[in-house]
């Protein structure tokens, strides 16, 4: 089935203990793009880049197959620019610099073959463009994931919940779903989630895992230990396009299936962390995706 | 397959933001041992208190068939007293008061029926007194597991490791891991932890769940998500007291047998901090722990 996934395509400088990058490619929808791309083929992007963007960058989209009619570049202003540092636990980042640019006028005008897509990916974005991108959907899409993040909640409080009750899901970290519902236990916080709209919420707990919840079910997915992480950019992104891919190749909304796509996107995001910015997400084959999906089988599977 | 457990039993007093408690009941061994009547019968504790410590609390033993007749009670002394102050992440806890007192002096001599033991926890104490323990035994026992923290790190840092040297797993936190390892990956931690003796290592993330590793095998059991956690005080103990008594009844030490035996660790832990102190431990039985496992079943499988 199609997914369309809207949110930045961008440059990212990242520092961590185990280096320092330049102007490399980033963004979310990038992130979720390239991870779906790993598991279905259908994949529609909606995001804007200034005239600085390279195009050997667009063309690692077109390569995966990835349908890029819906990026608009805009000549003469630059693309979004993140930096960032993480620390050594590297669960804490620190931003350096972030250079809205040619994001600041992004008003996304959906291609009319994106449309029909069924499966909606929408990235950390200003909630009225999540809000107006599913307004152009010709039939209201069969499934649709929100990311959010706090700056939303202590800016836009009232734009963000009318785009939360018209999703299906919602992924948040410990921190925004404790914000965002004013509990502290998470299985509250989920419970209140709930009430706001999506019949699935999804909390993201970086190298501690993820959990699902759906009505009274709970599911929690492992991340992956690993040797070492070079850089959590992504991460949460990765995740995304892992889960929202396997979704949109299996078409199978039940919750047992969710439950495989959480722990497809925990295997995407486990490679994601491996190499600075894109760089494995790019170098990775299916079959390195099946084999990490066995690792994850081992890693949990007990017979009890 | 007989269990002995080593460790504090004394006075806690702890105030978590849902609620302060006065001196109640407390300390490693009674965590330890209490978690693991729930699960196997021939228990044998070795521990010291004061003359102030309330026959009550022994018998709370009695009742749960633990043999406490080498509990050593110094009439003229007082009984170990900890209290703490739990935040509202629960994950951190600040330390208020620690008298040792009797605890002090404490130099287990092991009753000549204990001495045969097949299972053993050393629950957390200087280590100096946990390799005398061992040292006591008949035979060396089937399977010794050991709990350290960070404080012999810093202060006993050779006696530490000859003990670590001689038992078959090692239960640490993260913090602790990387300490005595010099790693910050726990991958890499747990492996040279291996390296320093013990076959299996256990990470303990609290909230996160555990990690359980053993040569290049590694399993991942989580924390069961709660409404509310009143306590997390003993939660490591009672994780380590479901497991050893998990291991002492079915008394299989391959690695799947070990995988069960962390999972009802982790719901005996689940147990433990929904209520202070050792209240929910003394409240459940053997079919809320059946139960309990079965919603870790549920919690973390899924059909791939």
């Amino acid at each position: 089935m199609s997914l369309l996934v809207v949110g930045t395509v961008a440059f990212d400088q990242i520092e961590t203990p185990y280096g320092k990058t330049g102007k490399i490619l980033g963004g979310a929808a990038t992130y979720v793009a390239l991870a779906a791309s790993l598991l279905t083929s259908d994949i529609r992007m909606s995001a804007v880049v200034g005239g600085d963007f390279p195009e050997e960058y667009l063309e690692l989209f077109a390569k995966r197959k990835i349908d890029i009619s819906g990026i608009k570049i805009v000549e003469n202003e630059q693309s979004f620019f993140w930096s960032g540092r993480y620390h050594d636990n590297m669960n804490l980042r620190e931003t350096l610099t972030t250079e809205l640019n040619v994001l600041a006028g992004f008003n996304p005008v959906l291609p009319e073959s994106y449309r029909d897509s069924k499966y909606v990916m929408l990235g950390n974005l200003t909630p009225s463009i999540q809000r107006a991108v599913i307004g152009q959907m010709k039939t209201r899409p069969k499934f649709i994931c929100m990311d959010t993040m706090n700056f939303w909640m202590d800016t836009a409080w009232e734009d963000l919940l009318s785009v939360v009750a018209m999703t299906d899901m919602l992924t948040v970290n410990e921190e925004e779903a404790r914000q965002l519902s004013g509990e502290h236990s998470l299985v509250l916080a989920a419970r209140k989630i709930q009430a706001m709209g999506p019949e699935y919420v999804i909390i993201k707990r970086g190298e501690y895992g993820a959990l699902l919840f759906c009505q009274e079910q709970m599911f929690h997915a492992p991340a992956m230990p690993l040797e070492q992480v070079a850089d959590p950019t992504g991460a949460g992104d990765s995740f995304a396009g892992g889960l929202m891919g396997y979704l949109a190749e299996t078409d199978n909304l039940s919750f047992d299936n969710i439950k495989n796509g959480v722990i497809f996107g925990a295997a995407l995001a486990s490679f994601s962390v491996e190499e600075f910015g894109t760089g494995k997400l790019l170098d990775i084959t299916k079959q390195d995706v099946a084999d990490r999906v066995s690792d994850f089988v081992r890693l949990v599977r007990f017979a009890i």
